[in-house]
């Protein structure tokens, strides 16, 4: 991919400017985490052991790996997407997809690789399980930063950018004289790519973690089987990755010549391009065919079939795991129910946030009475809209845990299932990821495109391709937060075994205030989040007015800029703004549940855990609702832009902007960090100091 | 206070219209609860027992009288305030805060002597604590009425009346000429004092029911007195609030001659007259000294002293009712544990949306970037505004379940001081409601004094009595929320005892589901109100117009507008749109309870109550907050009204109107209404169809 052609030297100054402001977020996000992850380590040494510090350190290296192979391989990828798509809209989807492919597998893999080495390691000692719960704890602390800091930083550079460019300079979005421009392209990569990588990084860590802890709690000889099934299961999901990316990408074959050559060359084929040509040959038939004029549909049909083709052959392959490990079918049926649930609850997603819908054009119809009624019934459809997430989180569980009480006879076996349905929702996250990080990369290949002018049928197809990305963000946030919470429940299960809570009753004394406390922490954080996004932006705000009155010929193009300001100011604000956040996300459990003891941390991580999907779907939905019921006025419904309808609409996209790119995703980390800190700290807990 | 006088002729018909409008809405609103207690009557007698039965028609029958009375007396004390205020601004307060003080003693005596009734009647029965419990749904139904309905009346007028009239004929509020201001003002009665009382009825009946229910399972010989307790503290509590009254309210030697005259014309004093008169000497120096010149502050002291009078009353009267029921002086302790923290929460509340704190003046200043930020900081003041009440709970049931557990040893004794915590918060319930219920009248006052042209004097008096009114109705709102879940918390715990749940353990199969669907409804609920107040308002649009274009004269002054075909709207509005949450409430419990089994009710209960108490926090807090910054910028701060800042101050009291006063209140009653069901039908719930 990166053989691709960069374009003009214009394209080529944007891209290299993005790509240094991004390199300088991430340098400085590091070494702050660095800083972090020594304290934490520390403390771990202290309290528990250094095999689980070593865990922890491995974990945080390798999401951070992931998340800076991901970042590095998308600040590039969008000025080639803008290039290749000159040569054809299939070109350029395969450029952005192609980057958004590296780092859905980059993902996957290095925390399986992860895993699999700490295990190899660690394997002789009877706690090995609970060493590697340190991984899914290194893996949540950069989420943390990842997420809450690079949601902080997206939406500061972008709300400042837009008071001060489109409202008072009245400058068009993505201009290059706007000093802020630079920093707002860079929180498009760094929130949307590194942060969506790191959060689901952590949810497929998490899942496989907490379903082989709790594999190895019951079924006496079988527990190995169990505990192996979860490894199983992702590896296969690894391979039917690769076969849905492959999908949309289709074979060097229809690389452009310089690939191609490169093997032809050859004087003799060698046995793995004989294995490849075989193989194209027969599975071309599924690669998808994307023609010129290919519509929204048909390029969302296109992803859409690559999902669906690796959940396919995820459930072919895992059925030869759950067969080969001996144990019930029950358990690939659990496998089923979370691939349906993921899918169910990215299509009820796609429902609340697409323009074609009517609750979006319910939002869009409110804006002819104004700025007050468009807030009013975008929060109304927001909140309905978590009516279908919830019921269908609500039935896997339900199903799930049937299964395997079905299967072993055993409540852990039910929980084990929770699991594992979390498991099997993300065992295609290879893929999904991919259609996910593709958004951002079409997103910034547009605006280059924009910024340096080139020709009118490229735009129209970079524009198609940002359109694809929108709707793939929002079905992307949506199922982020459905595996979220499914890991959250799966490690809240795993942490009761763990800490060894007999039965955590909801009504021992101290669970109904920790339920109460837990269900307010999501609302507290998300004040925290939004309030964070004002000030951060605030600062922005003064330094573009102080570039745009002391630069001279700054206005007129004669004067260059100082993009590099900007871009630290929102390092700055987005590292110093998340330190409250974090802080209370790594210190309420540990507090309470050494002040009130396991059982009332069992129940507020529950508290948390409900309360905080319900706050996350709400404001994700409703932020790209509003977003989508502007571009639907955009497109000239009810007098189009700059009428008094568009208007209104704008102020709806603006409420909904820290909603769907700050808050709303952030919980997502809050309620497994705070899961996975409990379960790291199990053995540590006791009934607590105000025990009765 | 009916003598009072009623001035001008013109006041006198703008309060008859109100007066017929609400009593329209009343009489529609009985019609349609009279079917809807038959039906819900029919289906406890074939599930249940005619006992039960009749305590559920006693208990709406009860709720609905005392609802009325407040009314009653409400829309005729708004016309004779603004006379009394001609008199002085403590003859105006003690006017209004005397149509409170019927409302507030109405509800107490009639919850209280409705209950005692029930239980005379049943005594002898082993089953009389279940059967009493009929009383609370009943109490409940009517709240559901009052509350949801009468807040979707509310605000469907308000928004209706002034989308035509302010925005589009640019008259303003109050104006007599627009055809909705009459349901406007019916709306605030019917909203805020029916709605009101019948919330706090709710709560009021529902904590003591749960007091005495968990009080007969624990103690042996001495569970009567457990039982007893909380009928003997909220007895205590009516005499405390009369006292609390009385330092409002003075005695009668300050009221107008033609009352003092009648007692001294008598020839002989009778005993009660010296006994009053003794009683008057010596307890005249509590009695609130307001002047002509009594600042806001002043006004709020002379309020805020008679509910400390009162609690100080009622924690000197219930030490002895606690050590004349011989049990432990810990349940003494645990009434304080009560009153307290209602008393935090309303600080709490206060603070957060006064416009003399920090919070509401960050909204204010936010309004000078426009709408968007205007919304976003309300959101994030709302959401932050819930860390302090949910601290408040969370540590009052941590000290009550401590104090029980240490003087009986069993966590039942812990659960039933949580109950004795709620009956010792709503203790001096009929003096604060007295606070809460005296907003609308002033609030009306104000009104009929700006319409009918009264003199300066007399508007700057009402005036200062409507903004005491605003700050009251605030607090109110937040202990009216406290006093909700802690009593929803006791019917929980009631329910549990009741059903024979053995341990609701978290992890039981079927307990998660349920707490995420419990967790999930009060979102939809709250949509669903949040869009009823919208179709709604749209009606009211569409008939205002229609009076505006088809009535002859009518902007001129000439034409009389037609109200009543405002209220009639309004009223079939409200009652038909509150038949979807309102049905979702009652029949979701008991789906649930059949289907899923009590564990997964008793997790759908406990998710209910912590999401929609965190819900209902944000949205009160929110709205108050907006609606105060507002009126800060009203005051002359960023440009005053007509400025942008003030369009955008507009915009989030619009949004906050239905989240204050609809929505927000609403989550009370599903709360309260859902646990009570449950309570009622404990013993009819099995394991569930599918049950493991």
């Amino acid at each position: 991919m990166l053989a691709y052609d960069q374009g003009t030297e214009v394209m080529q100054q944007i891209a290299a400017a993005i790509q240094e402001g991004a390199a300088a977020f991430l340098g400085r996000e590091y070494r702050v985490l660095a800083i972090f992850v020594a304290i934490v380590s520390a403390i771990i040494l202290l309290f528990l052991s250094w095999q689980t510090a070593l865990c922890f350190v491995a974990g945080s290296i390798a999401s951070a790996g992931a998340g800076y192979l991901g970042m590095y391989v998308a600040v590039r990828a969008n000025v080639r997407t803008a290039t290749a798509a000159r040569d054809g809209l299939h070109q350029g989807l395969r450029v952005a997809f192609g980057s958004g492919a590296i780092m859905g597998m980059s993902v996957v893999s290095f925390s399986l690789l992860g895993m699999s080495a700490l295990y190899m390691l660690f394997r002789s000692d009877p706690n090995y399980l609970s060493y590697i719960t340190g991984f899914g704890f290194g893996a949540s602390s950069i989420a943390l930063f990842a997420r809450v800091g690079g949601g902080i930083y997206t939406k500061a550079a972008d709300v400042g950018a837009d008071l001060v460019g489109k409202v008072e300079q009245g400058i068009p979005e993505d201009d290059p004289r706007n000093p802020a421009t630079i920093a707002d392209n860079v929180g498009d990569n760094v929130g949307d790519v590194a942060g969506m990588g790191a959060d689901l990084f952590e949810s497929y860590s998490g899942s496989i973690i907490a379903a082989a802890t709790l594999g190895a709690t019951f079924g006496g000889d079988a527990s190995p089987a169990f505990v192996g099934l979860p490894f199983l299961v992702a590896s296969v999901g690894v391979i039917s990755a690769l076969f849905g990316i492959y999908m949309v990408m289709g074979h060097e074959n229809s690389l452009p010549e310089a690939a191609e050559t490169d093997f032809s060359q050859q004087p003799a084929p060698s046995v793995w391009l004989r294995v490849r040509t075989l193989f194209n040959a027969y599975f071309q038939r599924f690669v998808a065919k994307i023609d010129e004029n290919a519509s929204l549909e048909d390029l969302l049909n296109a992803l859409r079939r690559s999902v669906w083709g690796a959940s396919a052959v995820v459930l072919g392959l895992s059925l030869f795991a759950v067969l080969l490990s001996g144990v019930s079918i029950n358990y690939w049926l659990v496998i089923l129910v979370g691939l349906v649930a993921g899918n169910g609850i990215a299509y009820a997603t796609e429902y609340y946030t697409s323009y074609t819908e009517k609750p979006t054009r319910g939002i869009a119809n409110a804006t002819r009475t104004g700025a007050a009624t468009t807030i009013i019934q975008g929060l109304a459809v927001g909140m309905m809209s978590t009516v279908a997430p919830v019921l269908i989180v609500a039935v896997a569980i339900l199903l799930s845990i049937w299964l395997g009480i079905m299967a072993d006879g055993s409540i852990t076996a039910g929980l084990y299932t929770v699991a594992l349905a979390g498991v099997g929702m993300l065992s295609t996250l290879g893929v999904t990821l991919a259609t996910d990080a593709y958004g951002p990369v079409a997103d910034n290949a547009g605006g280059i495109a924009e910024m340096s002018h080139l020709p009118k049928e490229v735009r129209h197809r970079t524009d198609a391709l940002d359109s694809l990305g929108n709707t793939t963000a929002a079905t992307g946030k949506g199922f982020a937060i459905g595996s979220a919470v499914l890991t959250a429940l799966a490690l809240l299960a795993a942490f009761v075994t763990a800490a060894k809570i007999d039965s955590p009753s909801l009504l021992s004394p101290s669970m109904l205030p920790g339920i109460l406390i837990g269900s307010m922490l999501p609302y507290l954080f998300s004040a925290l989040t939004m309030m964070a996004v004002g000030k951060a932006a605030h600062d922005i705000v003064i330094e573009v007015r102080r570039q745009f009155a002391e630069i001279p010929g700054l206005m007129e193009g004669t004067g260059h800029p100082d993009y590099k300001a900007c871009v630290g100011i929102c390092t700055e604000a987005a590292l110093r703004e998340m330190i409250i956040p974090g802080a209370l996300a790594v210190s309420v459990p540990l507090l309470v549940g050494f002040a009130l003891g396991k059982e009332a941390l069992a129940g507020l991580l529950i508290g948390t855990t409900s309360s905080g999907f319900l706050l996350a779907v709400m404001m994700a939905n409703a932020g790209g609702a509003w977003d989508n019921a502007k571009k639907w006025i955009e497109s000239g419904q009810f007098g189009g832009k700059g009428s008094e309808a568009h208007k209104a609409a704008v102020v709806g996209d603006t409420v909904g902007d820290p909603f769907k790119d700050t808050s709303g995703p952030s919980l997502n980390i809050l309620i497994k960090l705070m899961s996975i800190v409990s379960l790291v700290f199990a053995s540590a807990f006791g009934s607590g100091w105000f025990s009765f």
